[in-house]
């Protein structure tokens, strides 16, 4: 798999420990995370927006409304940055300062190019609907014309990237753990809950295997919260 | 309470009932969140960092290392596109293309500026730790004279916001009802573990009240999946 390059621009500074730069290490926070935030510059400004993503090989692919702001100014060759953020806990040390959160982020960043060839096109739709909900494009219906010429997908190879992960418990200065303060950590973790027939079904469907599997699939991450 | 005005930038386009402008709306997605992702221009490269937050009135602060990229960025002044997002739900339509989230989020638009007064400073430091977890600031050890010095604190009076939020059942085209795919929602909440005693205590400390009943606060917002 990739390692990328450390440069002055994806090179962790601030707890630089915590910075790793191997796919091997960024690419399951990629996959894992249903949501991204995706950074580009408009007349001059920053804008943020987040969206749903999914990875193929080295590269993120994003899509959207042909009218949104962020899948015009993405397919047009800018500059991006995708921001990916999974939090696993908060630390709570002795002391205010050494409080902190138990995280995996990731920061990646590239250029976006349009894609444009229909195998390509569904390639990436299917993607990123299965990044979400792995079974999902077999059963739903898929996309018709008027459905495609509405879509747009961008591709964002990914050039340099970094992440950055803190795990276990606080560290607290020595002096500290004297106190009587609680220390420890608060695991957090994205609950699945269980799925909501949709009010307006005209007729009863059971929940797929797929759908009733996702939260136990998921779950499987809490483990990693026991610090 | 504060309504910003829909501007150029902060205008909701894609799909703009979901939009709203009131910080009766905006605010409480703001307060409820436990991180942001702070966008700013460096070297005319777009980055997405993501930190801990606070609102103060009518701004956001945030804090780190003096050392940090983010701070020293966001201290000297520059726009800064302050984006927050709250996931509730996998939105699973009968058309791949009428997939979708639940969510809650905010893009806040503003220029960073350092807090230099003392008593603002610790101010920002104890919004921004009882943001995280109520209660800590009394019990936790303050920071001493290094640590202060050792941490920068930017405030963004918010000059511009918008929040986008959608709720409720998939829609599906009509002719889509009568297909035997599985539709609804898949709630989906950030779930608060039993806190973790750190494995370094010296000695033992019991967890106190306000960490007891921490899940059970963040556990009122679950009965805003159930669409």
């Amino acid at each position: 798999m990739t390692n990328f390059d450390k440069t002055h621009l994806n090179r962790v500074r601030r707890m630089s420990e915590r910075g790793h730069y191997d796919a091997s290490t960024i690419y399951p926070i990629i996959d894992e995370a249903l949501i991204c935030h995706v950074g580009f510059i408009e007349d001059g400004r920053p804008f943020v927006i987040p969206t749903i993503h999914a990875r193929i090989g080295d590269a993120i692919v994003i899509h959207g409304a042909k009218a949104s702001r962020l899948l015009k100014h993405a397919g047009a060759g800018n500059e991006l940055c995708v921001t990916i953020t999974i939090l696993d806990g908060l630390v709570m040390a002795r002391s205010v300062f050494h409080h902190s959160m138990n995280y995996r982020s990731v920061v990646l960043f590239g250029k976006g190019e349009l894609i444009d060839d229909p195998d390509e096109r569904l390639q990436a739709m299917t993607a990123v609907t299965e990044h979400i909900m792995p079974g999902r494009w077999a059963d739903a219906r898929g996309p018709n014309e008027l459905e495609l010429s509405a879509t747009t997908i961008v591709r964002m190879p990914i050039e340099m990237a970094s992440a950055k992960v803190r795990t276990g418990p606080p560290g607290d200065d020595d002096e500290d753990y004297g106190l009587d303060v609680w220390a420890g950590v608060i695991p957090i973790h994205q609950h699945i809950g269980q799925p909501l027939d949709d009010p307006k079904r005209t007729h009863d469907v059971a929940v797929p295997d797929y759908i009733r599997r996702y939260g136990r699939t998921l779950s499987a991450t809490v483990a990693r919260d026991a610090t």
